[in-house]
């Protein structure tokens, strides 16, 4: 028989479907393919301008803003102000809603103070909350990481961690573990610690190992704990599946 | 040979897919899938509130808001000023971001007037730009599209044109050509031709062809004109079949 999707001959034991499941399924993807048009139009609709342009380094500048926010941390001379608008930032993050309907400093003089983050950070962050983008590098997604813990924004934060899980290996998985757990980050979290598993025989000769046990010791024991858990449930796994 | 879908069994003459070309389509069927739930979560984020209940006819309030739209044309009274934000305005309609860039009337006074709509239809209208979702019945539907055209929300109007066509029937045809012909809705427009043009016997026994007659003839023309350039088409698509 002569598959109707990619035109080759097949033998009964490279059976698939019958005709009217395959016509079933290409109408499923049409009406999700449909779908995802729809949601990327809306999508563009309700962000207030387009991701900017990976190669230049421009932000949309908004207008009619009311309030802007500050970025201390660089450690280099005056703070250049970044516009927003309370309304947006309030939508998106529960902190700032809190912090711009109660009268509190920052309303009443329309200026947020962010601490310990670099400019080009609190720009990046401010924008995403326009926009939903943003563009990622590694030091990039721990900074914004950071600062969506800091502010509730848990759109930013799962995606910082799917670029940050992404970005994993053996060599980054002890600090992205002590690095998850400051900032709350259980995917992220989950991720390092599975493959710090799978790499246990490795770790005390690291550097990062050594550096870990002196700062949080009880961070290590905690892997040792999750290890030993491991090993537990698999050895009892095997005596049910031997005793089956 | 069993189909791995529906578990049926099936003979040659109905063969599908291969199991190769099967796991292909089912793997792009989960991607797309997730794409789906990728662009939903964006939504969820960039839109200020959630849609509201069906049944409920709250909207939400907007916090920090630094305009107010007034609708005059409900013909009862005072005008209930429709709070919003010259940013979201702005963004969404780049007839409101003119009149609110320039230093025009309505963006010193913080008021903006619309006329000719109800305080439902504008209320409507304002929430549809903080969440790209409306309520639709086909009164709704109009008015909005008559909003979106005047303040070119493409994205509204395409909204309301899905939602007119999918209402479309023999009986409104007329008065939906007119109504789309008068606001330049171009699919509802061909759609409601289409519609009448299978139906050009009963034409001229309406009520509505009376009225529109009298009130725009050349907009009957229009459908008169289109009716011969098809049965001028399809004469000769018979004539280039007959000589092949």
């Amino acid at each position: 028989m002569k598959c109707v999707s990619c035109k080759e001959d097949y033998t009964r034991c490279d059976a698939g479907t019958c005709r009217e499941c395959y016509e079933e399924a290409s109408e499923t993807e049409e009406e999700l393919k449909r779908e995802i048009d729809e949601l990327k139009s809306k999508v563009s609709f309700l962000r207030f301008w387009a991701p900017l342009h990976q190669l230049s380094n421009r932000f949309a500048t908004p207008c009619f803003t009311d309030v802007v926010l500050m970025a201390s941390g660089d450690g280099c001379g005056e703070a250049v102000p970044v516009p927003a608008h309370k309304a947006v930032l309030a939508s998106r993050s529960p902190v700032f809603r809190a912090m711009l309907e109660n009268e509190m400093v920052e309303s009443l003089s329309g200026t947020i103070k962010i601490s310990d983050v670099s400019y080009d950070a609190l720009r990046a962050f401010v924008n995403y909350m326009y926009t939903a983008e943003a563009c990622l590098d590694e030091q990039m997604a721990c900074d914004l990481l950071v600062l969506a813990e800091k502010y509730q924004v848990k759109h930013l934060k799962t995606y910082c961690e799917k670029y940050m899980i992404s970005k994993l290996n053996w060599e980054n998985s002890l600090v992205n573990f002590a690095f998850s757990h400051q900032h709350n980050a259980k995917s992220l979290l989950d991720a390092s610690q599975s493959l710090i598993m799978d790499n246990m025989d490795k770790l005390s000769k690291s550097e990062e190992y050594k550096e870990l046990v002196e700062k949080d010791p009880r961070l290590v024991v905690q892997i040792y704990e999750a290890y030993l858990s491991k090993q537990v449930n698999t050895a009892s796994l095997k005596d049910c599946s031997t005793k089956a």
